[in-house]
């Protein structure tokens, strides 16, 4: 398969590259590194990813920036770092990317346990993995040519404890290439409108 | 109490003050009628509504827009109906009258069926449910003084059916007064985080 990994540099996007790099061609695309680039917060960035790339099989997002802080100094414009970049981003991804997706091709998106689980200061966090999963739910009844659309919700990671590991106190992080094979699982599985959770 | 009730004129709006109003002051509040009026997707004209109104017990929202169409016409501007209106109008209204609002006061916010369940046409408003409803667990760890938050998720409708029943068929619609119980559950009871479904 041809798959177009967005993200590719994070820690995340790694451990995806290396699962599903074993088998498939992967096409490493960042904000600032990759083989190509891409600000999903543009959608002229978008669509010109996908004239570059052409017909493919299976795109990842293992991207999106929230932003974290406490409710009290929460307003419009925080909210707006997730809702542009983490679910539009994604979002658009998919809306755009369907249209040079081949038939059965699938979309795999990055939400996140704090959808389920919030924690202080990730208010905007759960709003916009929750909005992603709804997204992902109601967009798999409509995508058309038998493509297919998951999301993988990973726990916090273990490579990321250093610097998050303050705000998920109790929470028992996951190792990055755990929650990449939730990634192998909607990329190479046949399901479709799912969210893998790892935790 | 004292209960602000936005979106009154709706069907579920009269339907809640129906409910609420047998036991309490209601505020009927709306874009063009009720006792004050409101734009929920302008900060200035949420803030004036609270100066207005001063200290109050409870918030009801029966409001909030969101765009249907197909998911292949859905583009930003479509999306952004929702995450400008249904999505971010409720949140600010929570976010900005948290500051007015009484020791232990409630908010409660509406959302729907689609959330879980989708329907074509309706992935911005799953989104926007699910993204609501995201908010609602996560800013009720987070709010001050007491004060909680929940979502009431009601099903279509009976008094709708004759506008949306070609889009929610096989779906079992409720009576506006028992999505009204909904509320009263949220307003005259104790929990946060919560949503009631209606379905």
């Amino acid at each position: 398969m041809k798959i177009i990994l967005v993200g590719a540099s994070g820690t995340l996007g790694q451990a995806v590259a290396s699962e599903l790099g074993q088998r498939h061609e992967i096409v490493r695309v960042g904000r600032s590194s990759g083989d190509l680039r891409v600000d999903i917060t543009d959608s002229a960035s978008i669509r010109a990813l996908f004239e570059q790339v052409g017909p493919f099989d299976a795109l990842v997002s293992a991207a999106g920036k929230v932003h974290f802080g406490p409710l009290a100094e929460m307003g419009e414009a925080e909210y707006a770092v997730g809702l542009r970049d983490k679910l539009m981003g994604q979002v658009n991804l998919v809306l755009i990317g369907s249209h040079y997706a081949n038939d059965g091709a699938s979309f795999t998106l990055t939400t996140g346990i704090l959808s389920e689980e919030p924690i202080r200061q990730g208010s905007s966090a759960t709003m916009v993995n929750a909005a992603v999963e709804g997204f992902v739910r109601s967009a798999a009844i409509e995508l058309p040519r038998g493509q297919r659309i998951n999301a993988v919700s990973p726990n916090v990671l273990v490579e990321s404890m250093e610097g998050y590991g303050p705000f998920f106190r109790g929470f028992k992080p996951v190792p990055a290439a755990d929650a990449a094979l939730g990634f192998a699982r909607s990329v190479e599985g046949a399901e479709t409108g799912r969210v893998y959770k790892v935790w």
